[in-house]
């Protein structure tokens, strides 16, 4: 029991270093970049705000729980920005050492089950984990919505590429979503061109 | 279908702001002090982990909606530090007050929702809400574990006090948890008598 509770808050005291990991997209008042464990609040609580978005088949606590542990790796392999050119095998391979080692912490069964939701979400074949991945990738479209444009300038991103890279997982997931989304962000683009 | 989305984005936009509340407790590796919105991520991951801590009537999904949402009226109202003294009945009206501005942002049957999450975890009287409680009131001790002693030292707070304010209402949620908790802390005071 104290074996078992001791591994536990070993792993709670480990994982507190997400709050150190920065991600591409700026918070809402453009004041610093967001951290990996503030964004997972965030889409915790859009996959909440939003659960009427997901097919009738999606656990919607199932989704919050993937969303809440799924950057955990980043801890070790840090944040990989979805704009950025990278190797992607590499990065997948480091990730998964960050999951065996900090999954690992926890009791065996504990770390099973975890390691599990995020094999789930990684794999993004489960209505739950398309879902999961949908909420993932829209919540920094709105964030450079509010910011001013954020990491889509930082990066020379380009509608076109918005569309490749999250718009056809969102609209896997959420398609009235998407459209929602979409118009508010070729909206942006379109007062951007307008004002070169 | 569109205004519902609306006013849903717009709430998601409006508690962005919690990544800018910042609370009394330092974290972890003692850089900075934490703000409510990784907080809130914490304590949810802090009940998915300890779930095994609650009595068997405790639903766990139920516990990690209230955590996630609870702090959202320190958007306006502040975070209050457990060791301050204050005025609990004042505090509690700007809490109350800005439940109603933001939760009702939100389309109003999600609202009534949302506020009725907050007014049980607020009563703390239902299991789910005494545990929420209890693992609200735990992950602060263990990060000023971790950090040095973090607001415990800003504040002079003793033992005791820690046992009044905090040991209680984490006994009524998870005994054992306490117990193991409680002879940590008490180390902890103990090497601080020893090395004055
Ligand atoms: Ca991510």
């Amino acid at each position: 029991m104290t074996d078992k509770l001791a591994d536990q808050i070993a792993f709670l005291q480990e994982i507190d270093r997400l709050k150190g990991v920065l991600r591409a997209t700026p918070i809402a008042d453009n004041s610093r970049r967001e951290n990996s464990a503030e964004h997972s609040w965030h889409i915790a609580m859009y996959a909440l705000v939003l659960a009427d978005e997901a097919g009738p088949e999606v656990r919607i606590d199932r989704v919050i729980r993937m969303l809440l542990l799924h950057d955990i790796v980043e801890i070790d392999a840090g944040d990989m920005p979805i704009h950025e050119v990278h190797d992607a095998e590499a990065h997948a391979a480091k990730e998964r050492a960050a999951a065996d080692r900090l999954f690992g912490l926890l009791p065996a069964a504990q770390a099973t089950e975890f390691r599990a939701l995020w094999d789930e979400f990684e794999a993004a074949e489960t209505a739950d984990a398309i879902f999961a991945k949908t909420i993932d990738r829209v919540q920094p479209l709105l964030l450079n919505l509010a910011n001013g444009g954020g990491s889509w300038i930082d990066y020379d991103v380009t509608l076109d590429q918005i569309d490749d890279r999250v718009g056809e997982k969102v609209m896997r997931g959420a398609p009235a979503l998407w459209h929602h989304v979409r118009a508010r962000v070729a909206g942006f683009f379109a007062s951007q061109a307008a004002s070169v």
